[in-house]
């Protein structure tokens, strides 16, 4: 199956008193690397926003195996799933060099158009390549 | 089953573009009132750091409902569960004044004590009205 | 001169592996702390987006004299002053229970509508009485 | 005088209601900023902080000129000066690709070992080339 990734860098802040990246921060990792993906894909979020089209996150699940500290770099790999009006997005990091996985999580969005869930045409199309 | 809970607010910086609370912050606000818990009973978080004692997050489902927006007061409500070295947060966030469900989560964790998950001796007695 | 204060609490994911809280975030607590002002007064800072009013921030300076660290209450509190078409906001921040100056900052902002700044008839009504 | 830049890209969650990257989080990519430029001369902030060598921000003036906004690149710039124990870094940040200033700050440091500021000898060291 088709995946995407991008390479990122723990920023100091991002961690907190115990020295490791806080938990919540995983989920900005998330949606950066989603944001990503779109955007390779001709995509662009603020568009989207621009366009009264809010995709929208539904359930997350993560799994916390390792934790990154200060200025760790990480692979962040993303591959898709889709079920009717509902996208999944299974995104995983990956510690450099050493490729330990670190963090494991299920993203669930769906596209709100005018107040409710509707079709994604537009993600559809983009993203078409990745369902193959 | 008893909870506990405390009032909360929406700071409009945790918004994003689309006007509403970016789903990361919701895990600042389960964390925040897990905190609150634990100050409640006794325990202060940074004491933990400073004696080497981490709570770490293994697992955290989140499910959302209904989306707070800027300035959003809301109830944080929380229960407990305990299996063994693992311990459950049951975190629901409520819209005030109308009782809204908005955010339901679950988050699992252990404490690691020199490097690996140790017995909760400090939570099991602080908490332990909790559990009953 | 009249001033506005509300008491706030350091959350611990604001610290970073410092164990104290990072220095972007106290200009988090002072915008919380304008909104607030701005709330207690009958402006609803995402009533003003809303309008397409987009009060933004022209300059900070901020002197970091005392660091807050996890936990640690605090008074955040404002006085307000104009010039022309800027608003400044004199913002300290103390900690409690015993009232050492931590941070002091002034914010000044503008009102921009239609893309340029104007005046912000607005804020010198629902604010006047902290210019007398 | 000789500078340090990175390239940089606006995570979406970093831009607020209005739309625009919120005014605290150039404090955060400021500081991203310092600490690559650290890393690039041979200098981990993990380690100093590993090491009990505390280097703290006392002072930060900045003027925000043109807001960036989702998904824009910016170029990150800095430039260094010394005056006894404070090391300020002056620090821009321009758009990309039309390299229009968006923010200008100075930040203003000093170096904290056992409670008091101190003589950064590894920094003056390391980052000698950025005073010639």
């Amino acid at each position: 199956m088709r995946y995407f990734e991008i390479e990122m860098k723990v920023r100091d802040y991002e961690c907190d008193a115990q020295g490791i990246v806080n938990n919540a921060n995983y989920l900005h990792y998330f949606e950066a690397t989603r944001h990503e993906l779109l955007e390779s894909c001709g995509v662009h979020f603020s568009t989207l926003t621009d366009n009264k089209i809010y995709p929208v996150v539904r359930n997350i699940s993560v799994a916390y195996k390792h934790s990154l500290r200060g200025s760790d770099r990480f692979l962040s790999r993303i591959r898709l799933g889709k079920d009717g009006l509902k996208y999944f997005f299974y995104q995983d990091i990956y510690r450099l060099p050493d490729m330990r996985l670190c963090v494991r999580g299920i993203v669930e969005t769906v596209c709100i158009i005018d107040g409710k869930a509707s079709p994604q045409t537009i993600f559809d199309e983009a993203l078409k390549e990745y369902f193959e």
